[in-house]
């Protein structure tokens, strides 16, 4: 991969299936019948809440961490994340061995923290905002020269990610649509691409909540968006569209659909009870789209990603008192 | 099967495998390196909790309904259960489009009740001491000549759970050990006949709570032990051996190692945590079992049945006022 600022394809996505296959689960897809008898379709989850560190993101970190060249990976890795990224992240340079530090923003969940800190990585403490965090992002680099693996908006990751599709495709018959949870985007890239160079005929989907819909806004404007302040459940989907995302998901011509915070609490307990799976708030996203919107998904064969696992038992939407 | 009373063989299996073939699913086996760490071993995750209506029990409960003669089908179902077995009976009727009668007492969970109603089964409220239950079972046998189909001490349901392992042997390599929980017998039954059929090197173990340990007891003594009061979280362990399942037990020599209720609650968040499954109490005990007994199963590759994930999602041990 030459630019890790330009869109990757086919092959680099396979390329990445090879680079994580001695450290990734190939993970299963799983269907419910109740499920789709609620939704009208047919649904093909694949489980990326039983990826290693609970997530999808793993893909693409350990990707980008495992094609390092030496030299780079003894300098050390940087990201900045203050969920699943940052844990993928320090568990894929574990694995090879190799320091890593997270910059990780004051106001992150303390469950995340503790996942990033037991893969091993040093936490560096920042302020809240985006400016904040990438000052100190700087300071770090001038006096590291580390490798910045940035959460969706480069090539390595983008491909990693896509390997998950790569993998329904092979597991699932005669999927029609794919669809996958939006924020920053390089999931639902990586899922499009992969899509896209197997059956150009797959309709690519993205699931969004309503209170931070930046990306479906994008995609409708033709211009990326940026400013919107999120309010949603879904703390793995505050982020926005990167400028490397943003044109993938255009040219792929990716259809975000919204679902509200009461729909994603509903499909997210669905989740739980019919699949017998602990998915985080943002792996219930495309179950609460295709319910909202049946007629639209009608008689279809639908691969969803379930994106993640990582929540706190004691604080369960559905309590009272949470 | 001439004989429903007699011990299933590794034919009547692989025959019940090729009979739920259509209906079951095929689980997937899951592995956390984390698990493997805190055990000491390495762990292989039989997930029964994702079969069809959240439980293994739907794989004997499937062989026995498909079984049946079209003439002993056509005058239904009869059973008694409190839970899982009760709601596999039902799904398995409906997909045979015959009825299904299930006695239940009166102090069964509200879950497991909606459970066996949604799949389309009569219920028949009865007491609550198995005497009662007997009689109610007598009096509706009168009325119907519906076939009896017994939770665990019938052939026909113990070779279908068997089946679980059938798939586990072959999913996974080199398993030097299998654990499953144990309340009446079938699925360890079941589960040791087909190990020990494939390979007679493996040891079988069985997990039992502390609280309703009358299958640990009764091996030790050589001699079925009746009348224990359980008192275990684990709502699917409270029935005792039965004569078949003693039987088999004994003859397999099957090691039943118990677990305490605070260490079975552990056990269970571990996999919640870990492994992203949501699973039972009764699910939990192997492993509970595993981590009390750390040197006795030191680097074995131990398949684990995770029995079933019904369980009332407002109502998890490890929450405040539970």
């Amino acid at each position: 991969m030459a630019d890790i600022q330009s869109a990757p394809q086919l092959r680099d996505i396979q390329h990445a299936a090879a680079r994580i296959a001695r450290y990734a689960h190939v993970t299963p897809v799983l269907r419910s019948a109740s499920l789709d008898a609620l939704a009208g379709c047919e649904l093909f989850f694949k489980c990326e809440n039983l990826q290693r560190a609970g997530a999808f993101k793993f893909r693409g970190a350990c990707n980008a961490v495992v094609s390092l060249s030496d030299a780079e990976a003894a300098r050390g890795v940087l990201t900045q994340s203050s969920g699943n990224h940052g844990a993928a992240v320090a568990l894929a340079c574990r694995l090879r061995g190799i320091r890593a530090r997270v910059v990780v923003p004051r106001s992150a969940p303390a469950v995340k923290l503790a996942a990033i800190r037991e893969f091993g990585a040093e936490i560096i403490p920042s302020g809240v905002t985006q400016a904040e965090r990438d000052a100190v992002m700087s300071e770090v680099l001038a006096q590291t020269e580390a490798a910045v693996i940035h959460p969706f908006n480069d090539a390595r990751v983008i491909a990693g990610q896509g390997t998950a599709t790569l993998e329904l495709l092979r597991q699932a018959e005669a999927i029609d649509s794919v669809m996958a949870p939006v924020s920053g985007g390089g999931l639902l890239s990586g899922t499009a691409i992969a899509a896209h160079a197997l059956n150009t005929a797959i309709e690519v989907f993205g699931a969004e909540p309503e209170q931070a819909g930046d990306a479906a806004e994008s995609l409708r404007r033709g211009e990326r968006v940026t400013g919107w302040v999120p309010n949603t459940i879904c703390d793995g989907l505050r982020a926005e569209l990167g400028p490397l995302t943003f044109d993938i998901l255009r040219a792929h011509r990716a259809n975000i659909l919204l679902a509200s915070e009461v729909e994603i609490i509903a499909a997210m307990r669905l989740l739980w009870e019919r699949l017998k799976l602990v998915v985080e708030p943002s792996s219930a996203v495309p179950l609460a789209v295709v319910l909202r919107h049946r007629a639209l998904f009608a008689g279809r064969r639908l691969g969803i990603i379930l994106s993640g696992g990582n929540v706190d038992l004691e604080k369960l939407p559905w309590l009272p008192g949470v």
